[in-house]
């Protein structure tokens, strides 16, 4: 059997970031830049006040015989304006918060540290000496012209976006999405709409596999179900080559009815492997006419659960994320575990955020086969090969899938 | 001054869910549920096989005069298929995993413990005895008919799709997503691909916004710049009336150009607070014509800020979430911090995963103008009123934005 790592390894050493696209920028967040960022101006693009106040010569500030210094105010700025009048001796001019500095001042007061007849008054008092520079933003502080600001593989957040559009760039070069085709095998699966005859069980995997495609960046696309004849088969796996990873689940046990892995075999390399985790044993990876493919367990549990440590990084690597696996932290298992399975077990969890801990419960039943398991988990205790016993209040790794948000301030 | 979370407070407590509409399953997810799910029927539907083996009577499988017990074979069923024929004393029945279990059948017994003559074999030996139910998954094991599976108010995650997926639930009932206005004010803002004349800059707040409130879950809108008359400002307004939230950026400082509170007084219910951190001191809140409007500080930097303290909670609670903050956890700050502040520092970092710990790195000049201290920054870290002196190595709480990932496998 190959280790979880071992594995993931072999996947991703096949797997190459995709081309590259031009996104408009409200369009690209959550995408890898695939162009150096250039600031092709200063940012600020010009001395500018941080504070509403009062713009004036540095040395007009100081008290005089005790007095505070007394200047005629001869105009005002406001943002996005641009004084043409000039600041001299023993003169300030109004001005506002992002307001160009007049010429010829060298600081700001603030609003606050004056005394004058209200906005329309034609002379200020200074209560307070400045220094020149004071409250004032010089052009350049933030982004110099030439500077690269991001480069090429850094993620683009929302906050990326920002500084973009700063910059003026209306359009960006980045990594496109992968487009995922999704595919069930199985003669007993059947659509959501459907009523179950004896035997039947519904497609929930397509559904689950699609949601997390789309969580992990990637754009998912349900092709339906393979019945388990050759035909119908080479088929929906001939109408999945057109897209950029193909997920597949059920098909890849031992059963002799399954067809999935001889039509797999027949078209491309694939790789069958028993990996040493529960749930989740059988998964095969490959290629099919150049496309890789991806075969997940049809069991619905195990389907989830190697989709998270296995496709996620895939649909992640196509995006061109280095940053692939989610981080694992401690956390305390408030109800225990006792587990003596020899393979690797990803035991579902719920994890929340109290008194500064992140503590864990498990969800109930862990057979592969019980979906109830997924139900609010946001975390996969890792319990090592050969099992462990966790007492109520210990501690032990799990992967984050989802952060718990927390109810109050703190 | 009002500190962070007296403002928070006074803002949820006038925030209220919206109403519920019907989604269609593949565009529930993130939305929180406005209906209980309850199970129409059994999951598992049928008594199935955990395994591709041989379907016997358990008291067959015990050995004669130390021979392994041979049974015949008389036929096989797949998953989909229903067996007809009865298992009698003697005989077995070759099944795939995920079929029923045919009738008089009492356990499983997995392939790898038998002996035969390959896949047509009419014969079977049983290499190891087993017990009544081995390997059989009983219908109703994971949910029971009746059942709840899924409370109202819960949140729809991928793994939740793949259970309502499982249920038959097509379509659900979720509250639905807010529409949210956004809105820049001010003269000296312009859009993304206009050449900037003196005294200008672009509109990256709307930008920013756009992002941070689809990350939030929220839908948003740029209804562009409102400028500094009373005439644009009101009819700006006017056509933000039709959303859920409004925010806008700039306008609710001190200045005396700024028409946006007066406009906003004179058509609603609206609160001007100064809060107690930094970036960000001045930020709106109230009602107008009945939609809530939140007005962020217009200083890029600090409407990113207030955003996340503030709208972020907003769109999650319209939602229907009831968790509405990230958890603070401590983080390990590699260049220590030195800050005097008086009002509470939001210091913006990027944290890594490295070894085990959550390492933080500041992200430079922490001016509130300085818009690369937002690059790459995933965590706030919380420096109290007063400040504070951390060394480097020291440790400190940080909030996380977004969660590092991992590069290697741990």
């Amino acid at each position: 059997m190959l280790s979880v790592e071992e594995a993931l390894t072999r996947i991703l050493t096949e797997i190459q970031p995709l081309d590259t696209i031009s996104l408009p920028l409200d369009q690209a967040i959550g995408s890898i830049l695939a162009q150096d960022i250039i600031a092709h101006e200063a940012i600020p693009p010009f001395d500018n006040s941080a504070m509403d106040g009062f713009a004036l010569l540095s040395k007009d500030s100081k008290p005089k015989q005790d007095q505070p210094a007394r200047l005629r105010v001869i105009g005002s700025v406001a943002a996005g304006y641009v004084s043409q009048t000039r600041v001299e001796e023993g003169t300030a001019m109004r001005i506002m918060t992002g307001a160009p500095v007049p010429p010829g001042a060298d600081a700001i007061i603030q609003v606050e540290l004056t005394n004058s007849d209200g906005s329309q008054s034609d002379w200020v008092e200074i209560l307070h000496e400045v220094s020149p520079g004071n409250n004032i933003r010089p052009a350049g502080e933030d982004m110099q012209n030439g500077q690269k600001v991001l480069q090429r593989g850094q993620e683009i957040g929302a906050w990326e976006i920002g500084i973009l559009a700063t910059l003026g760039y209306a359009h960006i070069d980045v990594i496109r999405a992968p487009q995922v085709a999704i595919l069930g095998t199985g003669d007993e699966v059947v659509d959501l709409d459907v009523e179950l005859q004896p035997g039947q069980i519904r497609n929930s995997n397509s559904y689950l596999l699609e949601a997390a495609v789309r969580r992990a960046g990637g754009i998912p696309h349900r092709l339906g179900i393979a019945r388990d004849t050759s035909e119908n088969l080479r088929e929906k796996l001939g109408a999945a080559l057109n897209y950029d990873l193909i997920l597949t689940s059920g098909g890849v046990s031992v059963g002799d009815f399954d067809l999935v892995k001889d039509i797999m075999h027949e078209q491309g390399q694939m790789n069958f492997w028993r990996i040493n985790m529960k749930p989740g044993k059988p998964v095969a990876f490959g290629h099919i006419s150049g496309v890789p493919l991806l075969g997940l367990p049809g069991n619905p549990v195990s389907s989830a659960v190697t989709f998270e440590l296995f496709g996620r990084p895939v649909i992640r690597k196509l995006q061109g994320y280095t940053q692939l696996l989610r981080p694992q932290i401690d956390v305390i298992v408030e109800n225990g575990i006792q587990e003596t399975a020899r393979r690797r077990h990803y035991i579902r969890a719920h994890v929340t955020w109290q008194q500064g801990r992140f503590i864990a419960r498990t969800t109930g039943n862990q057979g592969s086969h019980i979906m109830t398991s997924l139900l609010q988990a946001n975390a996969l205790l890792v319990i090592p090969e050969g099992g462990a016993i966790i007492k109520p209040g210990g501690s032990v790794k799990a992967l984050m899938l989802d952060w718990p948000e927390s109810e109050t301030t703190a």
